[in-house]
C-alpha cells in the first residue's frame, strides 16, 4: 500500500532542537527494543524484557544518562513497539544518540512518519492524522479547539454518520436490483429524495464551514483602509498591545502589502495594510489604488480609518469612497474616527455629528468608533467590536469546522455526486445508476477518512510531507 | 539554607519551545501528584496512586491528550516526587498546560531550580550540578566529554580523595593537641611535609588544567597574522569546509577583531583575525599593529600567513616580524605559505628553499605548510597539524579538566593554604596553627563540592541563574 516500508524501525528526535533541559529521541518499529538495547545500557535489566508503560534509568556509554520509556504494540502512538529515550537537551548528544541508533539498524524517519504509521496501523483515521499537524501549529484558542476536536474524532464521527446513511440508501437500491425483473421498489422514491436532500444539506453545511475554518487557521482577513498618515500602523501596534500577542507574518503574503496576524481573545485576525487611497489622475498611483480595492474585496471586515483633523469635505469624500467599495452583504464596515486627542471640543462635536448624520443617511450597518490610536483611547472598544463580529469563530466542543482544503474538495465532490443522484431519482433513472452516484458520494467521504484511498501513496505523501520530522 | 523554599511544588516546560512533535512539562515537589491529578484525567486510575516509573495515558480536558510519567522520591532527578507530562509540541498547549498547573497550586520554577533541588536533596554535588549546564551547552566532542566526566562524578571523586588525605593529616595534628602537655608528635613532620607537597602538586595540576579546560569550553585561541589581503578570511572559510562546522561567535568578543569558533575533529578552535601588520610610521596604524601584537600574545597557536607572490625581501621581513612576536616557550608557530597556485615552478622552488633555509637558521620549532586557501590545497594538512598540536585536549574517560572559573579559584585557594601549611611545618609552628591552615585548604575544596558553603545563597544564585528554566 505504501512505498515506505512499515516493516523497518525508524528513529528521529521528537523535541524541538536546541539547548534546553530535556530532549527526546523516538524509536518505533518491530526491532526498536533490540536496537535500543544495543545503544542504551539499563541500570537493571534490558529494554527487550521490560514491561509496557514503564520507565528505566540507563546510560549511553560516554555520552549521557538517559531515561527510556517502553511502549508495546498496539498500545503506542504508532501502534508498534516503541521507545522514547529522554536525554539532556544538547544538540551534540541528540545527534550522537540518533547516529548510534542508526548504526544499530534504525532508519531515519521521514516527515510525519510516526503519525503516518499510526494511520496505517489503524490508530487514527486520516482526518485525525491531519489534525495532529494542525494541533501542533495552532497558536490561538480557536485554531487549537478546531484541531483538537478533529483529533479527538469529532469531525470523523460526523462523517461516519453521513456515510452510514448513504450506505443504507445504496443497500436498499441494490436490493431492488436483485429483484429487478419483478419491478419491486424497496426504497420509497419520495423518502429517498428527502434523505438525499438532508444529507446533501449536511455536507454543504460542512463545506461552507471551510470559510470559517480557513479564517481560524490563517486569520480573519481585515483590511485597514484610509488616506496615508491616518495612523494605520499606530493602530496595529496599539492592537498588538503590551501582551505582544503578535502571532507571525503569514507565509505567502504578497510583497506589496504588510499582513500581520494578531490574536485577539483567542481569534486570529489577519490585518491587511493597504496603500493610502485618494482621488488621483496619475496612472501609477491609480494602479496602486486599484490594488487596494482588490484587497478590500478579499477582506471580511473593513476598517475605514478617518483622520478627524482633516477638512470636512475630504472626510466625507473618504467615507463615501470607502462605503462604495464595501459589499455590505458579506462584509462588515467599522469606521474608526482617529486622532480625537488632537481635536478641541467644539470642532470635535461638529465633525462627529456631521459624520453620524451622513452615516445614518446611508442606512447601512456601519459601526463608528472614536479613537486615538496614539494614546490607546478607543482601542479596547475596537478589539471588542472585532471579536463580537467573529464570535461564531469561537467553536464550542460540538461544532465542526472544516479547516483543510483536501476535506473541502472531497465534501464538494460528495455534494455534486448527491446532486446527480437527486436528479436521477427525480427522472426515474434505474436504481443501479442511482446507486452508482451514491457510491461515488461515499467514496468521496472515504477519501477524507483515508479508507479506500484512490491513489494512496500520493495522497499520503502530500499529507505528511509538511509534517515535522519526529512526529 | 536557601531562600527559595523547597517545600513547594514547581513547574516549568522542560523542552525547547517551538513547533515539534513532543513537549514536556515537568512538575516536582511534595504536591505534584495532587496538582497533576487536578489538571490531567488519566484513562485509568489517578496519578497519586500510580507506581513509580510508570507511564499513563490521559487527557487535559479540551486541551490535549498526554502521557504522564510518574517518579517517586527519592528516585527522581530532583530527589522529590515528580511527574513529566508529555504533550503535543505546540506553544499554545504548553503555555495553557503550565497555566493550569499554576492555577492548581504549582509555582513557576526559576532557572536551574530542578537541578538546584537535586543538589539540595543530595542527588549530586555542586560540581556535578554545574556540569549539567556545561553538558547541555557543549557542542564539540571535547567539551562534551569533559562535562560528562564531571557530571558522572569523575572530578568530584578526585577532589574527595584529596580531601580525605587532608582530613587525615588534620586529625593526626589535632590528636597531638590532646596530648600537647606531653609533647608527643603523632605526625612525623617529614612525612607530613611530603604529604602536603604531594597534595599541593595534585591541586596545582588540577588548577593548571583550567587553561586546557577553558580552551575546550571557549576554543583554543589561534591568531592568524599576516599582511592585508594575504588570504586570511579565505583560509577561515576553507577550514570551516563543507561540513559547516562553524560553532558560533563567542560572546564577549572585542569589537576590533572577528573571532570564529570552528570545530575541527571534536576540538573547538577560536580563530582570532587580526589587523594586517607592516612597518609604518603612522601613529594610528602603529596603534592598530600594537593591538595585533597583544592579540598574538593571547593566542596559543600563531598562524603566520605568508603571500608567496610578494617579493623575497618583504617575505623575509614579515617572517622575521612574526617570529619576533611569538613566545616559543608557550606558543606554537605555523607558517602558511599561501597562494602556491599562483606560482610558476621555478619561482616557487626558489622562494620556498629561501624560506626553509631562513627558518632552519632561526632554529625554533616552526611548522611550514604550503597552501592555496582559495583552492583548498594544503588545508587538510593544516587541520591535522592544529589538531595534533592540541591532541591533549581530547580527554579520555579518566582525565579531569577544570573548566569552571569558580573551581579554578577554589583550587588556587587550596594551594595557597597548603603553601602556608608547608611553611608552618618547616618552621616548627605549633600543630594547632598548622591544622588550621589545613582546615582552610579543606574548606576551599568543600566549596567546589558544595558542602559547608560559606555564603550558600549567593553561591547558588550565581551558579543557577545562568541555567535554563526547566532544568
Amino acid at each position: 500500500m505504501n512505498s515506505l516500508s512499515i516493516g523497518d524501525t525508524i528513529v528521529a528526535p521528537a523535541t524541538v532542537p536546541g539547548t534546553g533541559a530535556i530532549s527526546i529521541v523516538r524509536v518505533s518499529g518491530p526491532d526498536c527494543f533490540r536496537y535500543a538495547d544495543v545503544v542504551v545500557q539499563l541500570k537493571r535489566g534490558i529494554i527487550s524484557e521490560s514491561e509496557a508503560y514503564t520507565i528505566h534509568f540507563g546510560s549511553v556509554p560516554d555520552l549521557d544518562d538517559v531515561l527510556v520509556s517502553v511502549f508495546r504494540a498496539p498500545h503506542s502512538y504508532t501502534g508498534e513497539d516503541s521507545v522514547e529515550i529522554s536525554c539532556h537537551a544538547s544538540r551534540y548528544i541528540v545527534e550522537e544518540l540518533v547516529r548510534r541508533l542508526l548504526a544499530a539498524g534504525c532508519r531515519l524517519a521521514g516527515p510525519g512518519e510516526f503519525t503516518r504509521r499510526a494511520f496505517l496501523n489503524g490508530k487514527m483515521d486520516l482526518a485525525q492524522a491531519e489534525a495532529v499537524a494542525d494541533l501542533i501549529s495552532s497558536t490561538t484558542a480557536a485554531s487549537h479547539r478546531v484541531a483538537y476536536n478533529q483529533l479527538r474524532g469529532g469531525f470523523s464521527s460526523e462523517l461516519a454518520s453521513l456515510r452510514s446513511e448513504l450506505v443504507e440508501m445504496t443497500s436498499l437500491l441494490e436490493l431492488e436490483l436483485d429483484f429487478s425483473e419483478e419491478e419491486v421498489e424497496f426504497a420509497d422514491r419520495t423518502r429517498l429524495l428527502d434523505l438525499v436532500d438532508r444529507t446533501r444539506g449536511h455536507v454543504n453545511r460542512l463545506a461552507d464551514s471551510f470559510k470559517y475554518g480557513n479564517a481560524i487557521r490563517t486569520g480573519v482577513p481585515v483590511a485597514i483602509v484610509g488616506a496615508t498618515n491616518v495612523g494605520k500602523s499606530t493602530l496595529l501596534n496599539a492592537l498588538v498591545g503590551e501582551d505582544r500577542a503578535l502571532v507571525s507574518d503569514i507565509a505567502g503574503t504578497t510583497r506589496d502589502t504588510v499582513e500581520e496576524v494578531i490574536n485577539l481573545d483567542g481569534i486570529p485576525f489577519r490585518f491587511i495594510d493597504t496603500a493610502g487611497i485618494r482621488e488621483t489622475d496619475e496612472t501609477v498611483e491609480q494602479m496602486g489604488i486599484e490594488r487596494t480595492f482588490r484587497k478590500i474585496s478579499e477582506a471580511e471586515i473593513v476598517i475605514g480609518m478617518i483622520d478627524l483633523t482633516a477638512d470636512a469635505a475630504s472626510i466625507l469624500d473618504n467615507i463615501k469612497m470607502i462605503i462604495s467599495k464595501v459589499d455590505f452583504g458579506t462584509q462588515n464596515l467599522t469606521l474608526c474616527l482617529n486622532k480625537v486627542d488632537l481635536m478641541d471640543e467644539s470642532d470635535y462635536n461638529k465633525i462627529v455629528s456631521m459624520i453620524n448624520n451622513f452615516v445614518s443617511f446611508i442606512n447601512k450597518e456601519i459601526v463608528t468608533i472614536k479613537l486615538s490610536a496614539k494614546r490607546g483611547f478607543g482601542v479596547q472598544v475596537l478589539r471588542t467590536t472585532l471579536c463580537s463580529l467573529e464570535s461564531h469563530l469561537i467553536p464550542n466542543a460540538d461544532s465542526t469546522f472544516v479547516t483543510n482544503f483536501r476535506h473541502f474538495e472531497a465534501l464538494q465532490d460528495t455534494s455534486s455526486s448527491l446532486s446527480v443522484a437527486r436528479l436521477a431519482l427525480q427522472n426515474g433513472t434505474p436504481s443501479d445508476l442511482v446507486a452508482e452516484d451514491l457510491r461515488r458520494a461515499i467514496t468521496s467521504l472515504n477519501q477524507i477518512l483515508g479508507t479506500d484511498l484512490i491513489d494512496p501513496e500520493s495522497v499520503l505523501q502530500n499529507i505528511f510531507r509538511n509534517h515535522c520530522i519526529g512526529k
